[in-house]
């Protein structure tokens, strides 16, 4: 019987909340056993980007990024945020270790082609994890910060949805550990009705999934994630869960809300 | 008989040359054995501290640091040059690890106290380098690549001078290793004519550095660098030698120039 881990994304929004994001890393801390934290970007990478007059591009919910665009994005994920979430991990008792994609290996890309004329730029599609230097990590007891970038083993760093990195690195740590993959932000869960907060959808199979997605239910930057999530149920990841930051010490609770992704 | 450690500082000079940087990591991604990199910031954080309208305040050459300084040196120094030499030395085979402080707690620091009414700001004085953590690092295989900045293990991150996190890290590290620090930087050592470049002092003992500041040969960066070195010997390194980065491969050769710090 593998050992569990908690594999624990952190969205953005949540991250351009100071008191959100110092809350969230108390229950982050509190966590038993292995964990690894992967966080977004938030606003502040495109405040950066306008303060330095950059042009923010935008395609599909994903940022178009070029040469200086990648260097805001390596600046603010892999220096700022990361290495402010790590100080206060510290504080809080969790030894910590911030990966920016090239450390270690730890996720190597391969640039996306350019498809239909659409060219992303410095954007990373994921091709491997390396799970052994994780697992190294994590026996020492570290708890690897991953920030939303990897690399192309020849020297270029790309930039990479965070969503992606959680779901990669769960599969494939799901080769050494049980592993819990649980995508924290600022709703309760997938929302039945956008506008009310409390209409959370308590599980999500394939079909229900098809059925809201056909219905509208579920649209914009939730798909990518949802996605992602069946993809790593399939991948051998032992469960995933869309939950609220503020309910990560509930998660395993009788009394916990959230969605749940059933893989059939 | 512990073995050969290389702990090899690199200087903003040469960071901020991309060709000197890349043959730079070339040499370092040669050395055999273990092996720590700490680099400098360069001149890129002033150039974005400017972009963004931020006053640069230096005082005896280190830079007053105000939050929004800090977060600039977070960002170029913590991501955009330590991501960057990972992803480079990956390229080059060498299984780097990118660290700013507070990743593992590796530079634990307290804020410089205030005096004689000089306020260096967010600049913190190092109290303790986690051995430990690096030797963990180490026998796994690893480079760890240590950035200019410390955190007060309260959540603080902290700006630390590079030429002190590598001698502070070499003493820390000599507990368990046979440690040469190597400075590398754009001279070929230190120079008896500051004009001519070949004019490399083969040795210092306290002795003739006592001579040569007393003469004004040895003044401004140079001094706290050797301050340095002498500590380091006096603290269990083995080596400390202050050479030009392009004679990193020619270390421990027949024909090697640079400035070899002598204790007595």
């Amino acid at each position: 019987m593998p050992q569990t881990l908690h594999l624990v994304k952190i969205g953005g929004n949540v991250i351009d909340s100071p008191q959100a994001l110092d809350a969230f890393l108390n229950h982050f801390a509190q966590l038993q056993g292995p964990k690894v934290l992967v966080h977004g970007g938030g606003k502040i990478a495109t405040r950066l980007a306008e303060k330095l007059g950059l042009e923010v591009k935008m395609l599909n919910g994903r940022r178009i990024t070029d040469r200086e665009t990648l260097d805001v994005t390596v600046m603010v994920y892999g220096g700022l945020v990361n290495k402010n979430i790590v100080a206060a991990l510290q504080a809080k008792g969790c030894t910590a270790l911030g990966l920016a994609g090239a450390d270690l290996d730890a996720v190597y890309a391969t640039r996306r082609p350019v498809k239909d004329g659409i060219d992303y730029g410095l954007v990373g599609d994921v091709q491997a994890v390396n799970a052994e230097a994780l697992q190294r990590l994590l026996v020492a007891g570290f708890a690897p910060v991953m920030a939303p970038l990897s690399h192309d083993r020849q020297g270029q760093l790309l930039n990479t949805n965070a969503d992606t990195i959680a779901s990669e690195t769960a599969v494939a740590l799901a080769a050494f550990y049980d592993v819990r993959l649980l995508f924290c932000f600022e709703k309760k869960g997938v929302l039945a009705k956008p506008d009310d907060d409390e209409s959370v959808i308590g599980q999500l199979t394939p079909q229900s999934y098809a059925h809201y997605k056909a219905e509208g239910v579920v649209s914009g930057g939730m798909l990518p994630k949802l996605d992602n999530a069946f993809n790593a149920l399939a991948r051998g990841v032992r469960e995933v869960v869309i939950l609220q930051a503020e309910a990560l010490p509930h998660y395993g609770q009788p009394h916990f809300t959230g969605t749940r992704i059933i893989p059939e």
